[in-house]
């Protein structure tokens, strides 16, 4: 637990317009969420929680967030942020002065462990496990980039989304229950890659 | 709208134990609900709406299916068996009797269809917008078996994993709010069949 709220880092396509106060009580709350995320699990993280950890009202939570779902979009937006920095310009393979089949492998390892650490949150952000528009937007863009660089031709954009669809939570924890672990999921998915990859 | 309610067939995996009034009274509610879907969309159907329609308490319908969105995913599961009936046994090329990639290609159209078809059942019937775990396994069942009547070779459960999640309606909204239209959907995720197909 720290007492140091961490900022954000804005998603690609997010308004800057915030007030800087408002920002800076924003990431207060959303560094309660996220210490009680790691003392207690997604599952116990209340409203009234995340505002006695703060030190405010429970109404101001709900101002900000709107509801419960949509803290857990927000940590959710937060998480993406730091792993977004990680692919623009942390080290190698996940981010650049890697080949692009290096950090398209990098890549798809990296989504598919951060979609299974934040899993519970995933499910409680709600509507189909869904990520925001802008995580998504980053996704497919960068996985665009990756396959064109590796001479991919055709519909690239339909084909980034294909081949990143297989690492949602949704399909993820199909797979679970079947008994298909997380090593047999990325050989397949790396198999995947080949053909989309090999087969232009 | 019918009076004769449809008894949906049993989807593979789904216990037949229910029994056979249950089963009508089950069937008659489902067709109360289907009846009040087409008539007035997804989200009017209420619980109540669909208790005066079939003549019986509020109670009987929260018996039956727990909640709306169970009710949901048991209109969910009768559409499936309807379409599955098309698939096991309906004509060619969805059907038997006609080369494995024709019924393939026929198999992703007519799962994109009756996905977007169904897409506010889908969304209403909750978490991930997910259905039933054994209308998942149909589906990735028989794009198994019809990728290995191809030639595929390697992990053919993934594959037939990975060709069907771009299908999902979750990504199918996601690209619907980029405007791109059902037909390029469908192109790109034939070239994707073909990409799997061709590069084992």
């Amino acid at each position: 637990m720290t007492d140091l709220p961490l900022l954000p880092l804005p998603l690609a396509g997010e308004p800057a317009s915030e007030r800087s106060d408002a920002a800076r009580n924003r990431a207060a709350l959303l560094c309660s969420a996220q210490a009680l995320v790691a003392q207690c699990g997604v599952e116990d993280v209340t409203m009234d929680a995340v505002a006695a950890h703060a030190g405010v009202g429970k109404g101001t939570v709900f101002r900000r967030f709107g509801s419960r779902a949509g803290l857990m979009v927000a940590l959710l937006d937060q998480n993406e942020s730091h792993w977004q920095a990680q692919v623009i310009s942390g080290p190698p393979p996940l981010g650049p002065d890697a080949p692009p089949w290096d950090r398209l492998e990098a890549f798809g390892r990296s989504r598919l462990e951060t979609t299974i650490l934040h899993g519970d949150l995933l499910r409680a952000a709600g509507a189909a496990g869904s990520r925001s528009a802008p995580a998504v937007t980053f996704v497919v863009q960068h996985v665009q980039h990756l396959l064109r660089e590796l001479g991919v031709t055709g519909d690239v954009r339909l084909l980034a989304t294909a081949l990143m669809a297989p690492l949602e939570i949704g399909v993820l924890d199909e797979l679970r229950t079947k008994g298909i672990d997380t090593e047999r999921v990325i050989h397949g998915w790396l198999d995947l890659a080949r053909r989309i990859v090999g087969g232009c």
